[in-house]
């Protein structure tokens, strides 16, 4: 028998409150409900009821955003709705932060700010915003099932059915995620849809999962945020880009990989057809992708040096293209594009060999940032990508070939590659003694420097200069020489003497073009398989149809 | 314009093999099917039409087992159904390897082999099994996005209605993240329901995501492993259980945490309303758990302890507690559970402080392993929450705890806690000077040893003799000497002298039960709030129902 003294600490309260709030808060829209549906312009009132001061309430929003919902939330009153807390991947529009300084909201967890970062940092100084993290958006995502549950969530969807079944279609990304972690806590899930239709292209969401449907006033906005056009890639970027194929991806093996946002690594893109095939490389790198459908990946697909390729979400102007090419991208029956940032984030972390991505200082430990002074910018996916996972299990070649030790307990690990400039424009150098980010993160209060990838988990720096192979560095002292060895001519590359740049070279700890048999002359604009948008269009039979922005015929 | 020479790279080729060959197959077994469904008794023929010889198939299995399709699988002529490539998370029946030894299949990636793990170990030997690798289960989901996409899966659902959706229910595991990697890359989604209904309790999985749905002969296989009862804790783990209390959680604030299976964490989930209770430490620590349904977690949380508790998979006789208890479970709107692996472990990699769980050996410089001589076990989640999250990026009092040095980018890290007891039954010590994986490695040809937790992820170790707080070692050779500190009378215990031991332990590297007032005298038996299923059951108001195997009344 239990003992009684025991049974006394058993509580007597109700288990089912947030199940019973709710209904109540249900109850109190049931007026301007048709279904599970509310006319476009009534939503400011149902939202005042739906949420309640101090709820945790999660905003859909990184390339696609649930823009009609936020801005109106932005409307709703400060006296009804206060001292929200705000959960949001990327602080992307204005309305995001209004609803701070309208006192509507008050804390805030996040993972990247983008265009809004100078006035974040001025919001926090303010003491306007209180900001519980900043996190990669992985780990937002689960930290909903763990301890940021929201009550309720604004997400966006592109049609709905009478059912309040959802299609997400291309745009699928946070919509599943978000939803799971609202719907099956008791949290109300309210979505904005582009249109209302009698039968969906394919059922993304069951609508089952949906408590709160409205007709958005236009469709959701949307950034084409991994696109970069060909005519912008500099000679520069070419040559580290064939020292990043020559003397990474080849010897290393790379089959399984990640490109961050950047046109270096776009110029790695563009040169697997040339550069890469006269290498005889075609085959043996570069094979299943993590990677937003990028329109600079298209010449590469067709001339099939590219088995898979799974998004986060989508880009706009592929949508034909991606059509077209089922066996390369995931797709739904409809023939669209099916993303997920969450599953394409896990691969990017457990599955793949290689994360290459850019950064906007690096110091002399190989730490990187992209926090810089008076932006506090968040990372997005590069501190998942760009780490290595401890909990890995499989092995691969590229993941066996970071090894450099004996013994019986050794492990291999992800490549995690910073490509930059050693001078950013402006001259201002990339390369410095110490992070911005470590200031920064003084003087807002964070608890430690908002750092991207560690100085530890960075394998390799690829600038204009040469290869940084820091995994094999055998003490923190050198592996600040080797980083220092790729620096040109900033404060951190002059702290090396030539001498020992010729040592570490002559060890293979850092490489320059003539050690790796790249030729400097050849890194000329002709080697990119595409040099303008119109050549990608090309490439692709012309499927893929480039934003306005991008076109000039 | 492109230049010639580079569209000259451009190939000529299907785009749509997945789906046409999809298309094929389908129409290939349309004579048995009626809508989505195939009679019961007439499954095996479909199967040699819809899986092709080298497929990659993926069958289903942990706690749920789509127990009746692996039977059939297992049925199909060798000669025309032959070299399959499996996967599945869990090797749990003897079909699952039959099928190798019969010719169907040749090549298997898996994260988790029990009971079969002798049998595993020996089809390797004898050259029958050819094993891609070993991984944790989050990061063969994540492959399946990647380079392991399946061509068909073998599934199981609790009831699918007319239209194909399903309902999986409490016992949700990984049936959406395999079927969303098969269904959006044009596989071949076959299910196995319990029964065909007219109307779902919710739609876990949307109709149009399936494309084949067979009734089971019986229900599909469970297995209740995450129970444990409270009868069979010893007093030595009551007293590791208050050491782990008093000496991690409190001091280290830990409010977010997975528990593994073991006895020595049942008693900690036990002493929390009496010990913890004692200590002054309810609503301080173990607020928010990353956990299945285990029973032992009953008085906790009736005592209000617990805030959440989101779940891998289901615990067989827990199902109408929790449709009682809303608040603390993630449950669907029929009341009843919602669990899914790949969120739950994302979860318990980025969200949580703190990782507990025991293992079977470990090492000189605390490298753990379950995988003993003659038995490839696999690790299941433990790799992926037993390592520190290099790619987290939010803090808390926890994480923050573990930071030993100064510097400016200093980050912290997760507890990562093993428990064990010096030896095991048999007097078979647990610490070694070598992992017996390091042999079992070399002889299964795998690439590096099959190790667990790795020394340089594990900041606490816990036995009866005290803690050992390896995250404060300043070196290898210091580490070692805490390992030791704690390992008892084994032979890597008596490798350090008295002496040094009471140095660590004035430095607060290790502590014994008296330097952190421990009274052995208190662990009793009669401390645990309940020590008996029956004092479970009572805790939970009879909601709780145990399995027959674990009640003697």
């Amino acid at each position: 028998m239990v003992q009684q003294s025991h049974f006394s600490s058993k509580i007597h309260r109700s288990w089912t409150t947030r199940l019973d709030s709710k209904k109540s808060r249900m109850a109190g829209i049931s007026s301007y409900m048709n279904g599970k549906f509310i006319p476009t312009d009534k939503i400011v009132d149902p939202l005042q009821t739906l949420i309640l001061p101090g709820d945790k309430v999660m905003l859909e929003s990184v390339q696609k955003q649930a823009d009609f919902l936020s801005r109106s939330l932005a409307q709703v009153d400060p006296k009804i709705v206060h001292d929200l807390h705000i959960i949001v991947m990327a602080i992307g529009r204005p309305d995001h932060l209004s609803i701070f300084e309208d006192g509507i909201a008050k804390k805030i967890d996040f993972s990247f700010a983008g265009p809004q970062s100078h006035r974040v940092s001025q919001l926090i100084e303010k003491g306007v915003l209180e900001v519980g993290a900043i996190h990669t958006y992985v780990e937002l995502s689960a930290r909903l099932f763990c301890d940021l549950t929201p009550n309720v969530c604004l997400v966006c969807a592109e049609y709905a059915d009478r059912d309040g079944n959802l299609y997400t279609g291309a745009n699928t990304e946070d919509t599943p995620s978000i939803i799971e972690a609202t719907a099956f806590s008791n949290g109300i899930v309210v979505v904005q849809v582009n249109e209302i239709v009698d039968k969906l292209p394919r059922v993304d969401i069951p609508g089952g999962w949906v408590d709160v449907i409205v007709e958005a006033d236009r469709p959701f906005a949307m950034e084409p945020i991994q696109t970069r056009d060909p005519k912008d890639i500099t000679e520069l970027q070419i040559l580290t880009a064939m020292m990043i194929i020559k003397g990474i991806y080849a010897p290393h093996q790379v089959t399984k990989l990640n490109h961050g946002v950047g046109f270096s690594t776009a110029a790695v893109e563009l040169l697997l057809p040339t550069y890469g095939a006269q290498l005889g490389l075609k085959g043996k790198i570069c094979k299943n992708w993590i990677l937003n459908p990028q329109p600079t990946l298209i010449p590469a697909i067709e001339s099939g040096w590219v088995e898979s390729v799974h998004s986060f979400g989508n880009e706009d102007g592929m949508q034909e293209y991606i059509k077209a090419r089922p066996d390369i991208f995931f797709t739904g029956a409809d023939g669209s594009l099916r993303s997920n940032r969450v599953f394409c984030q896990l691969a990017g972390h457990y599955a793949i060999d290689c994360f290459s991505g850019s950064t906007l200082q690096i110091d002399a430990e190989g730490n990187t940032s992209t926090v810089t002074i008076g932006r506090i910018a968040g990372f997005g996916g590069a501190p998942n990508l760009g780490s290595d996972a401890h909990g890995r299990r499989h092995s691969s070649p590229a993941w066996l070939s970071t090894i450099t030790s004996d013994g019986p307990n050794v492990h291999g690990r992800k490549l995690v590659l910073q490509v930059v400039e050693t001078f950013k424009a402006g001259g201002v150098p990339t390369f410095v003694p110490q992070l911005d980010a470590v200031q920064v993160g003084k003087d807002a209060g964070l608890p430690v420097a908002p750092i991207m990838v560690y100085g530890e988990d960075c394998t390799h720096i690829a600038t204009e200069q040469g290869i940084a192979y820091l995994y094999k560095s055998d003490s923190l002292e050198e592996r600040k020489e080797i980083v220092a060895a790729v620096a040109g001519v900033t404060s951190v590359g002059l702290s090396v003497s030539r001498n020992r740049v010729n040592e570490l070279r002559r060890l293979g700890k850092v490489a320059y073009p003539e050690d790796l048999g790249v030729n400097r002359g050849e890194a000329k604009r002709s080697l990119l398989s595409a040099r303008s948008m119109k050549d990608l269009v090309a490439w692709s039979d012309g499927l893929y149809q480039p934003p306005a922005r991008f076109r000039n015929w």
